[in-house]
């Protein structure tokens, strides 16, 4: 799809979604808790066409236990757009020694000093994309 | 508080998340859609202590007049550090004429060349921020 100012928003393929994932390690999460949304920034890989979290222990690995269902968000730029992906999926903790031991095998890394040594899944439900073309607000 | 490897997460004080919002245009908008959390990445400007943020009309703003709890969330970096705050609130469309006038004069302008024509503003009940220290990752 051509990407110019008459067509300002492209909506991406899955392969293209799945790419960009996969250069991006800086990701915000959005769950639910008692009916209301909550984010955080979150680590995160993408590998196999699912999402692996590294994070610490604490209240949002609580809300997973009781509302599994989250959405990731993740975007970046370049001089002339935009992106933005979102995965809609179900969390789960992983929590047997094999599974751990897999997931510190892709070695994701901690964007900072802070101990983070607990794991999170991301099976996706659904994987949605957009490139916004940057430019001037057209007439309305 | 000093922020170094031996005390890698700093709390913001709210005169601090105020003014990381101030120089901020970028954020991401959570809310809860029918039990489930969903986000979008959207323009914002802080002023007076408030929220407002510009889109295009569609299902973000229907998911809005059923649940219009949300959580904002927006981040930066330098060298050193990497902060986020996250603004949680109520989000009500501006429909007055007068609410609308008040709005386009704040001159919040799209990131992109859609036409972005809506106003949502937020009445923040809750903000909180964190400033990390970049670095290696300490023993665990």
């Amino acid at each position: 799809m051509t990407l110019d100012s008459s067509n300002p928003v492209e909506r991406l393929s899955e392969d293209e979604i799945w790419d960009l994932l996969l250069g991006a390690r800086l990701g915000r999460l959005a769950v639910t808790v008692a009916g209301r949304p909550d984010i955080y920034p979150v680590n995160f890989l993408a590998h196999d066409r699912r999402i692996l979290i590294r994070t610490n222990p604490g209240d949002k690995l609580v809300q997973l236990t009781i509302n599994s269902h989250v959405a990731l968000e993740c975007d970046g730029q370049s001089r002339d757009s935009v992106w933005s992906v979102v995965v809609k999926g179900r969390a789960r903790l992983l929590e047997t020694e094999a599974d751990i031991a897999a997931a510190e095998s892709l070695r994701l890394r901690p964007w900072t000093s802070e101990v983070k040594t607990v794991f999170v899944d991301i099976d996706p439900d659904e994987v949605t994309g957009r490139r916004l073309h940057r430019g001037p607000e057209p007439e309305a």
